[in-house]
C-alpha cells in the first residue's frame, strides 16, 4: 500500500543520499537562502498564520495557546536569526573520532555521519518548522515534520518557503517535507516508518510524548518531561538559595527546566523557608507543602501524593523538609524525570554525594536549573532536551544529530 | 499490580543505586568472584544443563540447536574466561568527557555515568548469560535477562553461581537477576517496564528482534541483522576477491557479519566469477545468481526476487552482476541491513565513493566483513553489534554501555 508517509519516506532517502555527502559550503549556503527566504517572503507567512488564528478563536482555543500560536515580523525574523545561527554552525560530519591500525595491518577509522532521515512530531509553535529543519539539514539529515493541525497553515507556508529555497540551492527541496493529512492514521503510520525513519523526536507536552513512545516502533528519543527539583541543604547560603529558586521557578514557569519542587534540609528549614516564601511571593508562587513545611508556613497549601510526580509549568512549587541529603537524594531519585536536579550548599561533602547520587541528564551545585539549553551550554541551537539515556542525554544541538560508522581498510585481511 | 517483573525492576534499581558509585576495584573482584564460581561450581551448571537437554531431546529439538544449547566442562571455562577478560577492562565509569567554563562562570563537567539497569532478552545459548551480567557490571549497570525457556535450568544455574558470588563481594546480589516465569506475558512486561529499565537488548534471531522492536516502550538496540554484502569491482585483484569472499562466507556461515550477496563488475565478471565460484565450492556453497551471473555459470539456481533481502546464515550466496560502482551502491543501499558490507578494488577512486555512499555500520575495503566484532575491532567482548543509528552502532563493547551526564557547579548563578 502507497500512502503518503511511504511517498515521503522515499524521498527524504533519496533526498539523504545526496544530502549525506554534501559539502559544508552547500549546507551553509542553503541554510542561508532559507533565511532570507523567510525575511522575503514574511507578508505570505503571516497570512497563513492569520488563517489558523481565525480557525482557532472561533474553535475557542485560549489566550495562551493562541500566543503560541502567533506569528508577528519580529517573530520571523527571530525564525529567519535562529536558521542563520545555525548555518554558522561547525560541520559536524565527517569528523574523524578515532583512528587506529589492528595487529593484522587492517586500519579503523570511526567517523561521524548523518542520522539519516529524522522525523519530527510537534505541538502549535510554527517556528519548530523552521529551526527543527536547520538542525537537521546541518547535520546532513533530511527531516519528515508533523506539526499540529491547528498551526496547519502556517507550516505548511513556512515549509514552502523552505522548499523553494532549497530548490534553488544545491540540496533537493525533499531536504525537508511537512506531512499534510494531519490525523492519527497518519501519526501511527509515521511512528512505525521503520523503513525510512532512523529516529523519530517528539516535541510538545507529555501526553505527545507518552504517545509515541507507547506507539512508535521507529526509535525515539525521548525530551522533555522536567519535574525538576532545588535542595536547600543545612549549609546553604540562604540569600543564594532563594535567589536560585526565584529564578529556576518564575523566570519561565512553562518550560521543562523550571523547578517544579523544593526541598529543605530541617536544620535550616525554619530560617530558609520564610525567606525563599518571601521571595517566591514576589510572584505570587503558590506553595504546597508537607506537615513540616505548614508548620513553619502555615499559609501553605497541604501537598497531596500526586504533587510530587506533577510537572505544573505553573506558577506553582511543592515543598518538603527532609531530614538528610540522603533522604533529599532517595526523595529526587524516585520522583525525578532526571532532567535537572540541583543542590545549594557550601558543603563540598554533600555536593560531591548529592551529585554522585542523582542519575539525571544535568546536576546542579549552586546554580539554577534554568540553565540546561543547548545555547546556555554553549552547545547552540538544540532539537530538545532528552531525558533519556541512549546516544544524547541533555540538550541535543547539531553536533547531537550525527552517529558514526566504522570505515576498514586493508589489503586483503581474512579471519 | 505487583508482578514478578515489577519486583525485578524495583530491585535492579535498587541495586544500581549501589552499583553506580562502587569502585573499578570493586566491579573487579566481583567478576573475578564470578568467574572463579563458575569453575567451581561446574558440576551444577552441568546437571542443569543435562536436564534442559533431555527435555529437548524429548521434544525433538534439532542437533545444530541441541549443539547451541549444549555446555561441557571446556565451555564453562571459557564462559569463565570471558568474565575474566571483561574484568580486566578498564572502567569507563567517570571519565571527564568535556570541561569547560560558561561566560557566566559556570564550570561545566560532561561526565561518562552508567546506563542504569538493561534489559537482556535471549535464545538458546546458555553462555550469553555470565557475558551479559559480565560487560553490564563491568559498566556500572545491573541487569535482567531473559533467557529461552528450553535453557532455562542452565541459565538458572548460572545465575545462582553468579549470584552467590556476589552476595560474597561488595556488589548486590540484585546485579544480575534472571527472569523465572518464561512466558509469552512476562516477555511483554519487559518490554514495556519504561518505569524501571533504561534500555532492552534482543540477543537473538530476526524473530525475536522483531517482536521487540514492534512491541516495546522501552528503548530498544537493535542489533544483529546481517544481509552482508561484498563488491567486486572491475579493478579488483581476483585472488584477493575469492579469499576474501571464501571466508567471508564460509568461515562462520551462521553469524550476523558473514558474506550473503554477491555482487561482481560487468567488466571483471568473466574471470573473477568462475574463480569466486570454484573457491566457494570447497565448502560447497549454493550459489543463486541473476541472468547475467548465469549466463557466465549455468551452474547456477536462479535467484529470486526474495533472495536479495535474505539473510541466510547458511552456505548460501546470491550473485548479481553490475554494471558500475554506483548500480552497486544502489543496490547495497537498497537492500542492505546496513551492518558490514565490502568493496573489493584496487582503484582508491572506487573505493571512496563505495565508502562515502555505503551507508552501513561497517564499511570495508579489501578486507573481509568477518571482522565486525567486539574483539576483532579492539573493543573487547561485545553485548552485541548495534544495526541503528542511536546511541552505538557497530558491535557493543564495555565502553558503549555508559551514557553521560552534566554537572554543573557555580556561585549563584541564575539565569
Amino acid at each position: 500500500m502507497t500512502t503518503e508517509l511511504n511517498l515521503m519516506g522515499k524521498k527524504a532517502k533519496q533526498a539523504e543520499r545526496i544530502l549525506r555527502t554534501a559539502s559544508d559550503k552547500d549546507k551553509e549556503t542553503a541554510l542561508l537562502k532559507i533565511a532570507d527566504a523567510l525575511i522575503a517572503r514574511t507578508g505570505e507567512i503571516l497570512e497563513a498564520n492569520e488563517k489558523d488564528r481565525k480557525a482557532a478563536v472561533e474553535n475557542g482555543m485560549s489566550e495562551s495557546l493562541l500566543d503560541r500560536l502567533l506569528l508577528t515580523e519580529d517573530r520571523i525574523k527571530d525564525m529567519a536569526d535562529g536558521v542563520k545561527a545555525v548555518s554558522n554552525w561547525p560541520d559536524p560530519v565527517g569528523k574523524v573520532i578515532e583512528e587506529y591500525d589492528r595487529p593484522n595491518g587492517m586500519h579503523l577509522k570511526k567517523v561521524s555521519v548523518p542520522i539519516g532521515v529524522i522525523g519530527v512530531i510537534f505541538e502549535a509553535r510554527p517556528n519548530v518548522t523552521s529551526d527543527c529543519a536547520a538542525l537537521c539539514i546541518r547535520a546532513g539529515n533530511t527531516v519528515i515534520l508533523r506539526g499540529g493541525k491547528e498551526a496547519f497553515n502556517s507550516n505548511n507556508a513556512i515549509t514552502n518557503v523552505m522548499r523553494d529555497a532549497l530548490a534553488e540551492s544545491a540540496l533537493p527541496e525533499d531536504c525537508v517535507q511537512l506531512v499534510q493529512d494531519i490525523d492519527r492514521k497518519t501519526a501511527r503510520e509515521m511512528m512505525n516508518l521503520t523503513e525510512y525513519l532512523d529516529v523519530l523526536i517528539p516535541r510538545g507536552g507529555s501526553g505527545l510524548i507518552r504517545t509515541v513512545v507507547e506507539n512508535a516502533q521507529v526509535p525515539v528519543i525521548e525530551t522533555g518531561a522536567g519535574n525538576c527539583h532545588v535542595y536547600v541543604d543545612k549549609d546553604a547560603d540562604i540569600d543564594m538559595a532563594a535567589n536560585i529558586i526565584f529564578n529556576a521557578k518564575t523566570q519561565r514557569p512553562s518550560v521543562c527546566n523550571a523547578a517544579e519542587k523544593l526541598l529543605i534540609h530541617k536544620d535550616i528549614a525554619d530560617k530558609a523557608l520564610p525567606a525563599i516564601a518571601e521571595k517566591l511571593s514576589e510572584k505570587a508562587v503558590e506553595l504546597r507543602g508537607d506537615e513540616a513545611a505548614r508548620a513553619i508556613d502555615s499559609d501553605m497549601k497541604a501537598a497531596q501524593d500526586e504533587d510530587w510526580s506533577t510537572e505544573y509549568g505553573e506558577l506553582i512549587m511543592g515543598v518538603k523538609i527532609v531530614d538528610s541529603v540522603e533522604e533529599a537524594i532517595d526523595h529526587i531519585e524516585h520522583y525525578s524525570t532526571h532532567h535537572s536536579d540541583c543542590i545549594i550548599t557550601n558543603d563540598a561533602a554533600a555536593a560531591e554525594k548529592f551529585i554522585a547520587g542523582i542519575d539525571s541528564a544535568a546536576v546542579y551545585h549552586n546554580v539554577s536549573t534554568r540553565f540546561t539549553d543547548g545555547g546556555e551550554f554553549g552547545l547552540g541551537a538544540e532539537i530538545g532536551i532528552s531525558t533519556q539515556k541512549l546516544h544524547a542525554r541533555g540538550p541535543m544541538g547539531v553536533n547531537q544529530l550525527v552517529t558514526h560508522k566504522y570505515v576498514i581498510t586493508g589489503t586483503g585481511q581474512v579471519r
